[in-house]
């Protein structure tokens, strides 16, 4: 494992009562942009939310179970580009392949205008938000109880075992809303439309509650959306942490058996109730 | 939480030396299209595998969160079409819109032509494979240990914690390769490029140990490249299982702690030793 799937944030951590200030280290988690050269043409296949290293395999392995090569033979060349996370493999030129044909092979998960530009600042062009002056916030008590309320309305959580939840509460601690998929963006894209519909977007004054971990994908739902408390059962990854650090949203991960680290967002923890 | 979001399966669970057979509940995992329909012209926009039920916020939150509409107001009708498993959403005429600029903001994961097509037989015709006759199968006591073996490999899940691994092992349990990303998708990937450059493929006679939940779209990968043998850690979803019994793919899941389960495949697992 390279160096560099891992980065150091200074977080705060606070298991059963105490809080301290520790460096922790992150799953790196960055864009990468798979390209094909095939007949002199260069063609943009896909981008991924990966973390780096491996990304020859990556490139090669993605083509290989899309369906587009057979056999690492159907490959030239693989050209590394770090500098903008991406990759090119060139094909032999005669393979037969069309982009044409590709392009319904594809499952789409969400973004926020990422594909192509490894930078947050991509994402601010396309999510404006307004940031709320006003300020509040969350006691450790009503935080550390909330995966516990979430898990008792998740009916299908005890028999499955195998579906993530997105749980939206209110600043004292009460469930508004919860739903569950498979997918973890799907959850919270259920849980955000189903405010959408009942016109509370912006939703500035309130707590998500995320199941699983905490990815890029899931962040950036949350500020499109308003939301400046996010607290994830599991890890977030380090672009998770960057973009909410951007946004000003409190960041909580690990959030479990007494214990939570905050990577963001601070102010928005109260250690002492 | 709706009755189609868990389905029942026959399996054999092994807990502690002992094998029983009971009906287990997973959840269900099925692709959704999502359409929209502005100035009279019908454009598909995306298709997710997620959990039936809520499809309505479903896809008013993705196109919410991918910035296509900001207001539950932009919409005018909301077309559930459950026959086909796709939900169509009328935009307001007078919103601009223009389909040019959403490709952009897609990532894309991978799949193998379901795309529009909620069944496995569209995936048969896109991943023909051929089936080995050989038998072979993989004891108890060496299923058991491979989690184990995985993780102290796994430097970095150590120090992060927020990490999909996928690992490769012969079918006495010897480690052959181990790869990790954010993505359990990316994981297998990059697993399976590492296999193609050293000209492995197809891996008819390894087992794939999976650190998480078991996807259609891990199965998928696997059935691409010939592995036989899929074990996860988490649990498994419904297309996954199906998928699985459709290849001859033996499909474990929540391999840990002295116990897993078995939910295709069943004699591939030697219960007795």
């Amino acid at each position: 494992m390279k160096k560099t799937s891992l980065q150091a944030f200074e977080i705060q951590k606070y298991v059963k009562g105490e809080r301290q200030f520790i460096n922790d280290l992150l799953s790196v988690e960055e864009p990468l942009g798979i390209k094909i050269r095939h007949q002199n043409e260069l063609h943009d296949i896909s981008v991924t939310m990966r973390t780096p290293g491996n990304d020859d395999c990556l490139s090669l392995g993605f083509l290989f179970t899309e369906g587009i090569i057979q056999d690492f033979q159907d490959t030239v060349k693989i050209e590394e580009n770090t500098e903008d996370s991406n990759v090119t493999i060139e094909l032999r030129s005669e393979l037969n392949w069309q982009k044409d044909k590709l392009q319904r092979n594809f499952y789409t998960t969400s973004s926020c205008g990422v594909c192509g530009k490894a930078s947050i600042d991509a994402v601010k062009l396309a999510c404006p938000i307004v940031v709320p002056q006003k300020k509040w916030t969350v006691a450790s008590s009503i935080l550390l109880g909330l995966p516990q309320k979430m898990r008792e309305v998740q009916e299908s959580f005890e028999f499955s075992g195998g579906i993530h939840a997105s749980a939206l509460f209110s600043l004292d601690g009460l469930l508004l809303e919860i739903k569950e998929d498979v997918g973890r963006h799907n959850a919270l894209d259920k849980l955000i439309g189903s405010q959408l519909i009942k016109r509370r977007i912006p939703l500035f004054e309130h707590i998500l509650i995320l199941s699983g971990r905490g990815s890029f994908e899931l962040i950036q739902k949350a500020a499109m959306s308003g939301i400046r408390f996010v607290a994830c059962v599991g890890a977030p990854s380090s672009l998770a942490v960057e973009l909410a650090e951007e946004y000003d949203i409190t960041l909580v991960g690990f959030l479990k058996d007494a214990r939570y680290n905050v990577y963001t967002g601070f102010d928005r923890v109260d250690f002492n109730q």
